[in-house]
């Protein structure tokens, strides 16, 4: 179960009832029509079920994901977060960039004979997608054709597609109308997830429940977050989400780029707009970023994130250390309160420090807990998106880069 | 070696030679002052390694750091950049967090009998430092007295040390006017890196040797950077560095905390001021966080960094895949040549949107470029610090925290 709460700073109408039907309106009228896609997966990715659940998976042992961006840090996001609470959940192996010592390191760690390979590209065309997988079928000479341990997860019709079909490799396919950083309750997230060893079912039913919730009106507060973010976003143009958990790092990362890539836009006036995301990790950022935000420009909102119970009953022992006595008031209690204290008391500073924020307390790790935190943040991004006037689903600007790759390399 | 070059976007008389002139004087005048320690390091930790040279730090197969923020992130920047170059360099386990399930997962990595401890903390009384160090003790019932197995890296007379005295543990001491922040060049890097099996030495003259060039007049393009970012910080008051290195991750972690601790304060007139910083991995975050800086708000300045020769020959191998022709043509070229390719091409695309960005380029990995770009953000930090007109060396903002933490967990 997810809590929220929050504390913003400006009093303005963001709380006005008309305005926000309005908001939760037009979302649903894009959730109703065919160009936005993602609202739809965590009813529709049921069905890959059917398709999984008879797969002898136990063959595997090792999951290899290449694929970079929304083809990787959602996959990603899910491992880190569930994988102390699944048993025997399987080492999951990313490659993303073109870094060759990461490639050369992440090479050697995988066992040929008990690994599958996910290829995961909407196009099939990112260059580092592919130049890694040319380099893993050469060094570990597989054989494609009706490879039963090389899946590929792409859009119908794609250049991947056709590979995949002209070798009868086994795909699965993303819906056309679903964006790469919408893409993770799709067979991008649901599949090799899945293979891994985690109860991907009970992660879109956590998806499917908030969703519902939200679009009966019973999640109001994400309304008058979305309003809130958007009528400051001129002063409050960076939002930080502040992780108390090691394991919701990989979360962060993946809401950076929803974010970014969402929300960085030119308007419909051509202005360019948009808020900057920046996550960091508690208790460990207190000692790094925490400062800028007390004393620094007035130009934060914080979103705390925090864990109930870890379900970890690790103490900090009895021992009065000669010297050091002054930290005797903590022994006897559990690491998991110490966190959540320093979560408690940071945001407190925060709040007397006059900078907004709000939290969000999932009661434990489970999967519908990660699977309601992934649509709460896709919906926070169109409602945004929709008051911003700006296209959400797309990115542009990334493509001028590539244009000057591809020239400087002598493609045509 | 590191080369330098820039493209601001902006004209501004920040090229102004007596303001150049002025800006390297007040920091000269800092050196040679006792109040900020940091730029004496370089030459008088070398003291240091006749200490170590002595010990005998074979036992030792892993090598255990307790600290968190300045007492942490420097170590593990440099541990994550010279791994792959230094043959032999024994593992790192960093102790940080006050997450309960990141502590069970690192202690269940130690070897007792192979590892040596470190206890990190300028005061002694961090309280994740001290609650994790007791944790520690009782989980390998650790024997304290004369121990050889642990170290102490603390000011002298601060309450770490009281309780190194007190058990005969060997203990080394941060100069006080060494932050926290500004002190991986001191004991709290050297030593621990050193009986991890790295050279040290090369660290310490690649830092001094950049410092020296520095104050002899040889690095006015970081005199104009510092100018320039001061000039034009509260139009592009975001400042990101984007590293084409998967192994440059905890270096800009680093410099998150060295630039958001020193840089966001209240300066002489009580106003907010600051820069945000933001760290970036090239190629990943081209799909990720590069559409906003192309496309959203001109509120960013963006240092990239690459490395001309990772000394990896890693080859796309010449295979045409049916289907994903198109992505052949960078078949028989390095990885190597793609990542800084594709540095380039982001570098002009983010110069054509008329964004502001500077390179800095290492030649290699190598112990001299580190411990040079270590001493290059120190400076830029004092040098910005001292136009914005700010104590760059305290953080008063963490403080309130702490306080209520305290007061919430019932100490007086």
């Amino acid at each position: 179960m997810l809590t929220f709460s929050s504390h913003f700073s400006q009093k303005l109408p963001y709380q006005d009832k008309n305005l926000l039907n309005e908001m939760l309106e037009s979302l649903q009228k894009e959730m109703d029509g065919d160009e936005v896609g993602y609202y739809k997966l965590p009813q529709s990715s049921k069905k890959l079920l059917q398709e999984l659940k008879p797969m002898d998976i136990d063959r595997f042992s090792q999951v290899v994901v290449v694929g970079i961006g929304g083809s990787s840090l959602g996959i990603k996001a899910i491992n880190s977060i569930l994988k102390p609470i699944t048993k025997d959940a399987k080492e999951m192996i990313f490659f993303e960039n073109s870094d060759p010592l990461t490639i050369s390191e992440n090479i050697s760690k995988i066992d040929k004979d008990r690994a599958c390979f996910f290829i995961v590209s909407k196009s099939g065309s990112t260059i580092e997608t592919t130049s890694i997988f040319k380099t893993l079928i050469k060094h570990f000479s597989l054989e494609l054709d009706n490879a039963t341990n090389i899946f590929a997860i792409t859009d119908k019709d794609s250049y991947l597609s056709k590979f995949a079909t002209f070798h009868n490799i086994k795909e699965f396919n993303i819906p056309h109308n679903v964006g790469g950083r919408f893409s993770v309750l799709s067979a991008v997230g649901i599949v090799p997830l899945y293979i891994a060893g985690y109860d991907v079912e009970a992660i879109l039913e956590g998806a499917a429940e908030f969703e519902m919730s939200f679009f009966n009106g019973h999640e109001n507060h994400l309304l008058e977050k979305a309003n809130y973010i958007y009528a400051n976003s001129k002063k409050e143009n960076i939002n930080v989400v502040f992780s108390y958990a090691d394991r919701l790092e990989n979360f962060t990362k993946w809401y950076v780029q929803l974010w970014g890539e969402s929300l960085g836009k030119l308007d419909r006036d051509k202005n360019h707009v948009g808020l900057t995301p920046i996550g960091l990790i508690g208790a460990v950022d207190q000692h790094s970023f925490l400062q800028l935000i007390i004393e620094g420009p007035n130009d934060k909102s914080i979103t705390f994130i925090n864990i109930e119970d870890f379900k970890n009953p690790l103490e900090i022992p009895d021992i009065s250390l000669h010297g050091i006595e002054q930290t005797d008031f903590i022994n006897k209690q559990s690491f998991n309160k110490l966190i959540n204290e320093q979560c408690k008391a940071t945001m407190q500073s925060v709040r007397q420090s006059g900078v907004s924020s709000d939290i969000i307390t999932l009661d434990e790790i489970s999967e519908k807990n990660i699977g309601a935190m992934i649509i709460y943040y896709e919906l926070l991004t169109s409602l945004i998106g929709k008051v911003l006037h700006i296209n959400t689903y797309n990115q542009p600007g990334v493509e001028l880069g590539k244009q000057i790759l591809y020239k400087n390399l002598g493609n045509k």
